[in-house]
């Protein structure tokens, strides 16, 4: 089965219990709107492709982390597009969650989404319930306080913005957790993956800057702008477009470079490099490969 | 150390995290403001006194389940005070969240505060793996769908209710989940006090939904006639004031006859029977023992 498959029934599998009698339809429906139909799955993809160069010897754990990563990754686009926050009316080509379902129904459904990520992993435990453990703290940390995505979100509000904690929290975060893991699910030490993770992090949010400041908006399935628009912190406005894509370029050799000595390296490697072309907006890309 | 002395450490140990720098200080402010000063710690002394009475073999589990469990308490009130659901101004005598702090901090101290609730479960895992992830399950699924709080918050957004289900998911999921968390932190089996736990729910349901109706705003700390103004069900809609006090006293008693065999019993029934009075407003004691 490939990775798509997996992480896809992974995903439909946790979502079950948005359809179970008795569970208030709507929020169910909420739920599944804000992960299906998928968008590019970058997250979940990566802990598969971290736990498969790892050996992957129990695959329930893996596919449960990955839709963990997954499922927090959507409950975080949802509360970050509310009104109080971007107000987004357009989130992978359809309306936004608030604009479809209305707002109470945004926040509950953002929450049940990161409340169903560790049910999850709960769920996988009985597996291997150190590995477990280890994953669920991994994982919680990338999200929470003190320097997860929420943690990241925050600075937003705050008067004294630490900019290089905004961009490191706010999409590293998850990142990091997404390649750690992997490496946690199959059984390795996690940490030495980590700068791995962050580097790619860092490589992805430079690529979304890109992507904010120059496609047109049915190509990345929101309006283009938002950066400036917020006055948000990013890395097209700091270093220019030539700028940012030397970056981006030098952040993914970073990321291969940071691989640790594993089984399935040399193709993880080459996995990177594909997705860092891929992650250029079209109009960049000059050469293809 | 008393129960209290016991909750209180285990919620500060929990939200070190919020002022460790590097952390966003708002955020941080925010997530101690829902938590400190203390209210009632009804549900995190639930779970003490579950574990206690069976024998609290490791409590750094028990203390990290207590705190959870009041941690995502505080959470869900942060959110359910949310301008788009209840707008409240007022919340344990103070200023509501969102009014102290704004909206958008308020929507992520919620986000945090569920997540640290998952973050504190795990980093106690390693004192029991096994026991953690038992932990971790109900725990989740109190919150989440297709039946924990979550969920009982979004029957507040359907068309069509289903209002047992309502009060039994928004209220009675954390009660059972308390009562559950301190079984299984102490290692006994936990599906034979689901009951004892469901009663307790329902009856703090009809306390408060009395509460609501008869005290001054200084006493319960939040303004009154909330369930009227918002259409909320109410046992002292349905059933009036005599008629709600009656059913509270019934569901005490089918509390007390749940508890299930063990050392500590006799004092759990004990400590119920006084707490059913404790919650009854005072207008409406008339024999105080």
């Amino acid at each position: 089965m490939d990775a798509l498959s997996r992480i896809e029934r992974a995903l439909g599998s946790a979502l079950a219990c948005t359809q179970v009698p008795g569970a208030p339809p709507r929020l169910g429906e909420a739920m599944r709107y804000a992960v299906f139909p998928r968008g590019a799955r970058v997250r979940p993809r990566l802990v598969l492709a971290v736990a498969l160069a790892n050996g992957d010897d129990i695959p329930g754990l893996t596919d449960a982390a990955a839709a963990a990563i997954e499922l927090l990754h959507c409950a975080s686009l949802v509360h970050d597009d509310l009104p109080c926050f971007d107000d987004a009316a357009v989130r992978r080509g359809k309306p936004s969650l608030h604009r479809a379902f209305g707002e109470p129904l945004a926040v509950l459904a953002g929450d049940a989404l990161i409340v169903l990520a560790f049910q999850t992993i709960a769920r996988a435990a009985p597996l291997a319930p150190a590995r477990a453990a280890a994953l669920m703290l991994a994982i919680g940390d990338s999200v929470g306080m003190p320097f997860g995505i929420v943690a990241g979100q925050a600075w937003e509000c705050e008067d004294d913005v630490d900019l290089a904690a905004y961009q490191r929290q706010k999409t590293g975060s998850l990142f990091a957790a997404a390649v750690v893991a992997g490496a946690a699910a199959a059984g390795v030490p996690a940490e030495p993956w980590r700068r791995f993770g962050e580097h790619l992090g860092e490589a992805y949010q430079v690529a979304d800057d890109l992507s904010d400041a120059l496609s047109e908006e049915g190509e990345s399935g929101k309006p283009r702008g938002q950066d400036v628009a917020h006055d948000r912190p990013s890395a097209v406005r700091s270093l220019g477009i030539a700028g940012a894509v030397k970056r981006l370029e030098e952040l993914a050799e970073a990321a291969v470079a940071a691989v640790p000595a594993c089984d399935g390296a040399a193709g993880l490697k080459a996995l990177i490099r594909h997705e860092a072309r891929r992650l250029l907006p079209e109009k960049l890309v000059l050469s293809p490969a």
